[in-house]
């Protein structure tokens, strides 16, 4: 299959560029390259040492003998560029990540608010517009994301995508009509990706163009099949208050001796996958696209939920680390339940990886291997959903949280 | 009150800025004046003569003693110039009406999706944006569409924004739970208007933004109590295939002997509302803002619903026009009911001005007037939803249907 991987030097991207490429399918990398350009502007780095995009592909042809091509589009912006490229090399399937994919980055100032709308709307549609202007039906695989549903409170599992609901009629009649999930996102990033549901309900249903739409949970690990078998395709490891994921966050912490950072009470419940399954399901999702006419296909890419206490328990234990309980920067309920359908990856034969494995420890290692490449100023997370509450989170770090390496891991 | 209209040199902006001002508000106008570039574009100009936004405010001030100011400011593309007019002019108000409004300019080409989404998106986030930063409680009132509801087939009235519905838990109890009424746009413009709502729903949760959000029909009219008051002051009167709403249309296709132009059977219902009837309800809702906290607060801004071929026959009765029935260039069902609940409005007092009224003749007698500035070859409308659409359209207009000027009327 021919595969454009729109995004593909981020920390998905990368690996699933990987994936696919060793699976034999012919891969090309669309990037402009924006995840290094947003760590110079936050002077924070991977963890992991990031070699350039070329590099990573002339080690990768020289291990595997298998070509990824790369092409410099900012699809956000360059338009004309993006539809040229698509109408010369016709992909079959478009992978298309080619987003800004932080929560927190994208709260951080109303610059940060502005650009985090501004590409990754223009991005989608501008991929979606130029399918149908060049009369391809490459399937587009799309990375979304579980907080497209908001943080339910009401106890029902979220089903994957769509809700039926009951609509009364004039005459009193009541009608059953399927609705995509009443959208309730938490951050102007996760409000980005309820804007690209809509864009592709419209395309799908005026263009018939085949989309599926992954709504991922939060990513743990760093390591595939394909980044551990060369030190210089290694994935990234963020570990920063924007980028870095909480369970990510935690091992790095522990590794360093820094106590674990949980913000609020920990009650928060979220879905997790690790980056090999996240991969392997977006090789699932490639190989059974809907048909043309159908509606958006959405998967819940999720494969287990936990509080965060409970995983900064698990990390505790694991490590002998300490936890460390700091204002939530966040506005969003202190304890929410979170029960997630996830049968369709099952049922496509997904063998999920869960936390008791020893990837865990595994992720420790590779932290414990890096560590003398962390900055301990950047594991606070400083950017806040509010003025008000960023006062409040910054007070707290300044007068009495001690975020010195303690020496106890 | 201090009020800001964004797009107050468009077709509601203009009569809404004068109604404002001629009851004693301080009204800015900020416009990019981008309506008249697209006129330019498209080589086509508003039946009624339109003076510089300049020429029309000095003629208002001199009619009315009453200053309305004027920025020339691209609140899509200029975001600190935006922030700092709000953080030095500090407005009670925002009268949101800087989008690309036209649905049939929207389908036109990639080209034209790619602008509307892109403009009528960041227009909205900018605004939102910049009244956070620079921390103003203006409450915004914003001109969305019935149209982000879709076209009902269920034969339920269309409540007022939001919709109640019951998801089943967990343990098997239902909850009512209020949300958006479901989007279901029916083209690239309805569909910035859903994003729209997003926009809002997540600052008035996150930023306890006050916001109004005007789910308005379609406008027909074009006179208004100032826009009377001299030649120069009248408002524009599109009557092209891209701007033109559907009842201008065919009166001016009535006034010049064109046979009134029905699209597929006119099955189709749509909502109305007249020209002074807008303005008015702009009036209300800007006299009844939310509280800081509370959700958007929605109107159906409607004031009653027909059948398009029940229009055309009303006005062929008027004026003995002949009815041409020609291929839909939009993708939607041919028959449709439509329910709208528009009580709000009512409770706050409008008195709806409806189509049996003398304002249909009013509105004739300004087409005659005007008749030697139309171009024929503007008035079929020519852009199509799909390429597929757009063959069959352009097929049927060049094959057959008589488009000269008949002089019957």
């Amino acid at each position: 299959m021919r595969i454009a991987i729109l995004g593909g030097d981020g920390f998905i991207g990368w690996p699933a560029a990987l994936h696919l490429s060793s699976l034999g399918h012919d891969v090309t990398i669309i990037d402009n390259l924006s995840r290094r350009w947003i760590d110079t502007e936050l002077g924070v780095q991977s963890l992991t040492p990031m070699d350039s995009i070329q590099e990573r592909l002339r080690i990768w042809k020289a291990e595997s003998g298998k070509t990824i091509e790369f092409q410099l589009i900012d699809i956000a912006t360059e338009y004309e560029r993006l539809k040229v490229w698509l109408a010369e090399n016709k992909p079959d399937s478009v992978l298309h990540l080619a987003q800004q994919r932080a929560a927190p980055y994208s709260m951080k100032t109303d610059r940060h608010k502005v650009y985090t709308v501004n590409n990754n709307t223009n991005a989608t549609h501008n991929l979606l517009a130029a399918l149908v202007e060049v009369g391809l039906d490459s399937h587009v695989v799309h990375m979304g994301t579980m907080g497209v549903y908001g943080y339910s409170t009401v106890g029902a599992a979220i089903p994957e995508g769509y809700l039926n609901v009951d609509i009364t009629r004039a005459d009193g009649d009541k009608v059953s009509q399927e609705i995509l999930y009443p959208a309730n996102p938490g951050s102007i990033y996760h409000m980005t990706k309820c804007l690209d549901q809509l864009l592709f309900q419209f395309y799908a249903k005026n263009d018939s163009l085949r989309i599926t739409d992954l709504h991922q949970g939060i990513v743990w690990g760093t390591h595939t099949e394909q980044t551990r078998q060369h030190e210089q395709l290694i994935n990234r490891f963020d570990y920063d208050g924007d980028y870095g994921t909480v369970l990510n966050r935690f091992v790095i912490q522990a590794a360093v001796g820094h106590p674990l950072t949980v913000h609020g009470t920990g009650g928060q419940t979220r879905a997790f996958i690790h980056i090999q399954d996240s991969v392997r399901c977006i090789e699932l999702a490639l190989a059974n696209p809907p048909a043309a006419g159908e509606r958006t296909k959405i998967f819940n890419q999720v494969t287990e939920t936990h509080r965060v206490r409970d995983l900064a328990e698990l990390v505790a234990q694991l490590t002998g680390a300490d936890i460390a309980y700091l204002p939530n920067p966040r506005k969003e309920a202190d304890e929410n339940d979170l029960v997630v359908v996830k049968e369709q990856f099952l049922e496509l034969g997904l063998s999920p990886i869960t936390l008791q494995d020893s990837l865990l420890s595994d992720l420790v290692d590779v932290a414990k291997r890096y560590e003398h490449r962390i900055d301990m100023s950047r594991i606070p997370s400083t950017s806040a959903w509010t003025k008000t509450i960023g006062k409040s989170v910054v007070g707290r770090l300044e007068s009495g949280v001690d975020f010195k390496r303690s020496g106890s891991a």
